[in-house]
C-alpha cells in the first residue's frame, strides 16, 4: 500500500494554497533545497571540476533515466535525461525518420502539444525532400495511418483535456503499416502507469517538471527501445553521446545504447533537484496512484456538476479514457480561473475556454478537491469572475 | 580600476586548493547558494507556477543574455541564454546554412572543440544534399576560405593551447568570399574582451560554466547579429521561440529578434545560479581583466621555464596571440597533472600530452601562480609523477 499522507508530507506547499496545477509545474519537494545545496556547496564548491567523477555528475543522466524508466514501464538502460522536451522531440523524430527513409509523412494530431508540432515543422523544413507534417483530429489518427506514413508522433494525454490515446493499439496499427512510433509522455509520466515496453513503441519522450515535480526548467527524458538503440543515428550528435567523449577525437562515433542520445553538458544542479523529487517516487505503487487519481478526479467532476450547469466537462467522462486532469469549458474561463487563483486555488487556463485542473495523489487530498469544486461552483454561479482584475489578461498565463 | 581582491572575496574556494581549471568549470560564487535557495524555496516553493510571471523566470534568457552581451561586445537584444553549447552550435549552423543555400562547404579547423565538429557532422548528414564538413589546420583556415564555403565555423580560443584566431580578419575574409561566420566563444567569454559587434560576424555561441562561473551544467548562449535576426529561420523551432507561445497555435511563427532562438522551457534554477555569477562581473573592466590575465600567464611561463627544460610551451608565446590559459606539453602529462592535483593544484590534461592551466583574474593571485609553477617544476624535474597512483587513468578526466 502506498501511503499518500506520507508522500504529501514530503512536499512544501504554501499555506492557504490548493494546488491543482501540478500538470504545469509540480510543487517543491522539501528535500529539494538541501539536495541543491549539497550539489552547489559541497560538490561544485569543494570538488570543483572533480565533481564530474567524485560526485558522479557524469552518470546522472543515465541513473535518473532509469529511475524514470520504472514509472513508465521502460527497462533499465533505455531512458536518459537531458535538454528540454522540445529538443528530445526533435531527436526522436530525426532518428525515427532515418529508420524509415523512403516515406514522406509525419502523422500527428491537433491535441499534440504545439511545441512538438513546431519542432517537427522546423525539422521537416530543414530536411526538405518532400517531407510533410500531417495533423489530424485526435479521433482520426487511427484511420489516417497508412503506407505513406513514416512516423506517427503523438502525445498520449492531451494537454487540454487529459484525453488518452490507446498507446498499445495505435502503436500496433503504426507498426502494421510500417511506421515508426513516438510517444510524448509529458502528461503521462508520474500521472498514471505507462507500459512503454508493452506498447512496443520505438521512441518516447517526456518532461520532468510536471507530475514528476522536478522543478522549473527540469530536464527532459528520451526512451529508445532496446533492440534498435544501436541502429539509431543521433541527429544531435554531441560529445556526451560520443563513444569516448574525453578522447576528443575529431570524428563522431555514437556511444552504445541510449547514451548516444545525450548531447551536451547536462544541467547538474537541475538534475540534483530532480533526484530529490524522484526519491519521493521510490516505493510509490503506480496502480495505487492511478486508483487514487481517479477517486480525486471523479469527486471533482461529481461535485462541480452537482453544483452548476454553467460549465461543461471537456475531459472524457470515462476515467479510463483520461489522464490525471479534469478540464471544464467555461466561456469566461480565463476570468474564472483568475478568481479561483485569487482564493488560493491554482489551476490554469488554456485558450479559448478551458479551465484545467491537475490531480496529483502524491499531495492532493479529498478535502482540497471538495474545496476547489465548491469554489468553482460558487464563482461561476454568482458571476464572481466578472470583475476587472480577473478579466485583464497578462502576457504570460 | 577593477579591484581583483574584491572579486576574489566573492568566490568560495576550498582550503588548500589552487584552482587553475576555471577554463573547464569556474568555481562557486559565494552568492550562488543563497540565490539558488531563493529560486527554489521562495519562488518555486511559494509562487509555484506563478513564478514564471511573478519571479520573471520567463524573461531571464533575454536579461541574462544581455548581461553576457556586455562582456562579449554584443548589443542588448542580440544574445539569449538556453540549452547547451552543442545545441547552440547546431542552431547557429543550421540557420547559417539557410542564409547561404547554394554553397556546400562548412569550413572549420581541428582546433575547434570536438563537439562542435560532431554537431556539424550530424547536421550535415541529416541535411544531405552534398553538404561537406571541411576541417583544416588552424593556420590553414584563412587560405581555405573561398567561393565554395557556405559557413566558416571556428572557436576563437583553441581549447588545447589557448591560441587565438583573429576574429576580425577571418570574419572579413569570410564575408569577402560570401560566407557566413560563426564564432564559438567558449574560451573567450569572461576570459578577455571580445568585440563581437566589431567583428561583424553573423552568429556566436558560448557556454557560461567556464570563465563565467555559472556552475556545472549552466546554460549556453547564442548571439545573432541584429540586422539579420528577423531573416533567420530557427531550425530548432520550439514554443518559447514562437511569437506567441501561450496562444498555443498549431503553426509556428518565429518570435521577433533573437528571442526566436529560444527553444524549450529554460533551466530556471541553473539560470538563477548564473545570475549570481554574473553579478560579480558587474563593474569588471574587461581591459583591466586582460592586463591582469596576461600578468598571471606571463609569470607562470617565466617561472616554469626558468625552472625546467622538461616541458615545452604549447601555447603561443606572444600573450596577444593566446587566451587566458597556458598549456605545456609533457610526455607523461597525465601523471604529472595527477601529481599536481594530489598537491591541491588543479589544472587539467588533454590527450595526448597537454597540461592545461587556466588563469582567471577574478580569483587567481600571483602567489597561487608562483606556487603552481614551483610545484610543476619540482614534479617534472624529480620524476615525482612516476608513481602508480598517478599513472592509472580514470575513464573520465
Amino acid at each position: 500500500m502506498t501511503d499518500f499522507s506520507r508522500t504529501r508530507a514530503l512536499f512544501d506547499l504554501p499555506e492557504g494554497v490548493i494546488y491543482l496545477d501540478g500538470n504545469s509545474l509540480g510543487p517543491m519537494p522539501k528535500a529539494a533545497l538541501a539536495r541543491a545545496g549539497r550539489t552547489i556547496a559541497d560538490e561544485w564548491g569543494q570538488m570543483l571540476i572533480r565533481g564530474w567523477n567524485q560526485a558522479g555528475w557524469m552518470q546522472m543522466p543515465g541513473s535518473l533515466g532509469d529511475r524514470i524508466g520504472r514509472l513508465i514501464g521502460a527497462a533499465p538502460g533505455s531512458t536518459v535525461v537531458g535538454d528540454t522536451l522540445s529538443i528530445k522531440v526533435y531527436q526522436a523524430l530525426a532518428s525515427a525518420l532515418d529508420l524509415n527513409p523512403s516515406r514522406k509523412v509525419v502523422l500527428s494530431d491537433n491535441g499534440n502539444f504545439p511545441s512538438d508540432l513546431y519542432m517537427a515543422d522546423g525539422l521537416l523544413k530543414s530536411l526538405g525532400r518532400g517531407l510533410e507534417l500531417k495533423v489530424v483530429e485526435p479521433e482520426a489518427v487511427a484511420d489516417a495511418i497508412d503506407e505513406t506514413v513514416a512516423v506517427v508522433m503523438l502525445t498520449e494525454a492531451d494537454y487540454r483535456t487529459g484525453r488518452l490515446h490507446d498507446m498499445k493499439a495505435i502503436t500496433a496499427k503504426a507498426h502494421a503499416a510500417g511506421a515508426v512510433m513516438i510517444w510524448d509522455l509529458a502528461h503521462s509520466a508520474g500521472a498514471f502507469p505507462v507500459d512503454l515496453a508493452g506498447s512496443n513503441a520505438e521512441f518516447a519522450v517526456g518532461c520532468t517538471y510536471k507530475y514528476l515535480n522536478g522543478g522549473p526548467g527540469a530536464p527532459a527524458f528520451i526512451y529508445v527501445r532496446p533492440d534498435i538503440q544501436d541502429r539509431v543515428r543521433p541527429a544531435l550528435s554531441g560529445w556526451l553521446g560520443h563513444a569516448a567523449p574525453f578522447a576528443f577525437d575529431l570524428d563522431y562515433r555514437p556511444g552504445s545504447g541510449v547514451e548516444r542520445m545525450r548531447v551536451g553538458t547536462p544541467p547538474v544542479i537541475q538534475m540534483a533537484v530532480l533526484e530529490a523529487s524522484l526519491d519521493i517516487w521510490d516505493g510509490v505503487d503506480m496502480q495505487a496512484l492511478r486508483r487514487r487519481s481517479i477517486e480525486l478526479s471523479e469527486r471533482f467532476i461529481a461535485e462541480v456538476e452537482a453544483g452548476t450547469k454553467d460549465v461543461t466537462l471537456a475531459s472524457p467522462r470515462d476515467p479510463n479514457a483520461r489522464g490525471s486532469q479534469v478540464s471544464f469549458r467555461f466561456a469566461d474561463g480565463y476570468a474564472a480561473m483568475q478568481a479561483l487563483i485569487a482564493r488560493g486555488i491554482i489551476g490554469d487556463f488554456r485558450a479559448p475556454d478551458i479551465m484545467r485542473f491537475g490531480f496529483c495523489p502524491l499531495y492532493n487530498t479529498d478535502e482540497e478537491v471538495s474545496a476547489a469544486a465548491a469554489a468553482l461552483v460558487e464563482i461561476v454561479s454568482t458571476g464572481a469572475w466578472n470583475r476587472p482584475e480577473f478579466l485583464a489578461r497578462k502576457a504570460v498565463t
